[in-house]
């Protein structure tokens, strides 16, 4: 597949694997953003997801909104993005959930005001990475405690020998990612296709 | 103009003036993102700066990024976001600037990556709020010390009675602001138009 091939020669050549097995994609995904590869992912994301009565798209900040944004433009759906540690009081009620970022090494909150998910919703939830999925089983306990449904997840990359895409998707949810790597060993690169 | 009349209606219909002078716009800017909305600001902005060569969109990360994103595509430029408060240790070397939010009620540190600005840049500034203008501040002082140039900012909402706004523009900076708020007390938002 194009899209997918155009991914993996991003990743090979400007990604960086450091210590800890953290793969580091600065220059397109989470510092600069690539916004001609972002649409590629956009198109590639309402390809894969249309037809589904997708009415809405949750992503985490920050680096989950620029792939929702684009993505949501081509599905015509707006966005909610889950927010990391508000320090404020939120004077709306919300969805808490507590996840361990092993990257971040630490705990974040993700919290969700209820009154944006929905007992209709169809939701397409995406995201830059998945790895234990920590992070997207919040999103999805979220959804559940507000009666809406699961549609579809999109992941930019997915780091398949962490596990966490292959027990969301043993619960039968729709996941796909666009590239999948398999492992990281030596500070190398293996594609799991 | 219907873009800015657009907005204002947005802001008077779903805003909310809270204490201490908080705009509330979580229903399409900061929370939930109306990505139609948003199309509108993106083509905006892109009218108002282009044939300026500008060559980047830089913003901050979270609220700053879906309006970059969409600008971006239309100027077919990539975007720079600056982190928030980065815990992990940076490998790159970093232009780091202190910003105090009013908002949040403490000091933010903003950090750009030096690869990530350069002094061939022509810079596009975006953001979602303008008040006292801190945060813009510490951006233009990092393209200032990349060696780039500030062809133009864009602000979704400026709050002309904080004054951040015009010392930018006494400055001499190409700055435009869809909205702007000369007061919001009594929680009435009174646009400066």
């Amino acid at each position: 597949m194009r899209k997918t091939e155009l991914l993996k020669q991003k990743i090979l050549t400007e990604g960086k694997v450091e210590e800890g097995g953290v793969l580091r994609v600065d220059s397109f995904l989470n510092h600069r953003l690539d916004i001609e590869f972002l649409n590629e992912v956009g198109l590639y994301f309402r390809d894969k997801f249309r037809g589904l009565g997708i009415n809405k798209i949750l992503t985490i900040e920050s680096s989950g909104i620029a792939i929702a944004t684009i993505t949501a433009q081509y599905l015509h759906v707006p966005v909610v993005f889950a927010k990391k540690n508000v320090h404020i009081n939120l004077p709306d009620e919300v969805y808490i959930e507590d996840v361990h970022s092993f990257t971040q090494k630490k705990n974040n909150k993700l919290v969700v005001a209820k009154k944006y998910l929905n007992k209709d919703d169809k939701i397409l939830i995406v995201d830059d990475f998945l790895a234990k999925g920590n992070a997207l089983k919040a999103l999805l306990s979220m959804v559940q405690k507000a009666g809406g449904t699961v549609e579809g997840i999109g992941i930019v990359i997915e780091k398949t020998y962490q596990g966490g895409g292959d027990e969301i998707r043993k619960q039968g949810y729709n996941l796909l990612s666009l590239a999948k790597i398999k492992s990281m060993e030596n500070g190398t690169v293996q594609f799991a296709d």
